[in-house]
C-alpha cells in the first residue's frame, strides 16, 4: 500500500473492522433475534453505520482530501450506533468496534 | 419502492447516473485518451465521485436521516468534478451528469 | 458512457433498478412488516440480490469481461429472490425487477 | 462476529486485504508510474479484482451460501491479477495479496 501514514492506515483498519462487526451482527445477530433489534430504527442505523466505514474505508485508499468529510460522518454515524447497540445490548463486540472507528476518524476529519 | 417522495426519487436517479458517467468515463475514455485523463488528481477525483453517489444513493434507498449528510458531500464532490471535466474538455456527458446530481443533492441536504 | 452496447446499457439499468427495488423494499417494507419478511434466510437474500444487482453493474460499467460470470450469478439470485418474495407477497414491484434482471443478466453472461 | 468458522474469517481477512492493496496500488502507484500501469486492460483488472474482493466479504458477512460462487469468481480474478501485476513488476505486496486470497476463495468455493 502506498501514501499512507501510519494514522491512516490504522483508520482504515478501524472502518473496515467496523463494517465487519456491523454488517456481520445485523445479518445474524440482530435477524437472529427479532424483536428491538430489527426494529426498523436500529437496524437502518447499523447498516448505515457498515456502509459509511466501507466508503470512508474507500475514500482513504483512493488518497483523496475528501476523505475528511466522509471521516467525519463515519464518526458521527459509530457514535450513535454505538450508543444505540449499548441500549439495546448484547452486542458488546460491535459497540466497541464502533468507537474505536468513531475515535479513529474523528483524528482523521481533523 | 417505498417511502420515497418524488424529489428523493429523482435525486436517487441522478446520483445512479452520475455514478454510471463517472465510472464508465473513467475506466473507458480517460484510459483510452491518458495524458491529462489520467493525472493522479482528476482520476481520483472521478473515482471519488463515482463513490459518493453510489454512497448518497444507498443512503436514500436505506432510509436513514443521514443521507443528508452523504448529499451535502455528495453535492461538493460532484462540483468539483464537473468544474475539472470541463476544464479537461471532451467529456460533457460527464459534466451535466455531474451537475444535475449536485443540484439535487443540495436540495435533499437542505 | 462508453463502449457500451444497447444490451449492455439495458442491462445496467435492470440491475441498478433490481438493486434499489431489492435495498429499499427490505430496509422498509420488511423491517415494517416483520413475520416471514424478516426471517433470516428470506432477508439475507435481498441482500444478497441487492448486492450482487450492484456488484453486476459495476462490473460492466468497468468494461471487464468478468461481468459474464457476476451477470450468471447474478441472474440465479434474482431468480430466487423472485421466488421468494413471490411466496410471501405483497412485493410485485419487487419480483418484477428481480425476474426483468436474472433475464438482461442471462443474456449478458452468455 | 457471528457465524463464521475460523476458515471463513481467514478468507474474509484475505479479501479485505487484497481489496485494499488492489485499489490503493491502483490509485497511487498505478496512477503516478502510467505507461504499462495505466494501459486499459491491466488499470481494469485490478480495479475488478478490487471489487470482487469486496462482493466475496461482504457475502461472507452477509451470512449467504451464494458466497461460494463469488468465492470462486474471485479466485480466478485474483489469480489473473497477480499474473498481470508480475509481469508489469513493481507490485509484489499486490502480487502475494491476491494470491493468498485466491488460495483462501477457492477453499471456500468448494
Amino acid at each position: 500500500m502506498h501514501h499512507q501514514s501510519a494514522a491512516m492506515k490504522e483508520c482504515i483498519d478501524n472502518c473496515l473492522n467496523c463494517y465487519r462487526e456491523c454488517l456481520s451482527t445485523a445479518m445474524s445477530h440482530c435477524l437472529d433475534m427479532g424483536g428491538e433489534h430489527t426494529k426498523p430504527a436500529h437496524f437502518r442505523l447499523m447498516m448505515a453505520c457498515a456502509e459509511i466505514c466501507r466508503t470512508s474505508a474507500h475514500f482513504m485508499l483512493i488518497g483523496t482530501e475528501h476523505h475528511k468529510h466522509t471521516c467525519r460522518e463515519c464518526s458521527e454515524i459509530c457514535r450513535e450506533c454505538a450508543d444505540d447497540c449499548e441500549r439495546i445490548g448484547d452486542m458488546a463486540s460491535c459497540v466497541e468496534a464502533c468507537r474505536r472507528c468513531a475515535q479513529s476518524c474523528e483524528r482523521m476529519a481533523a
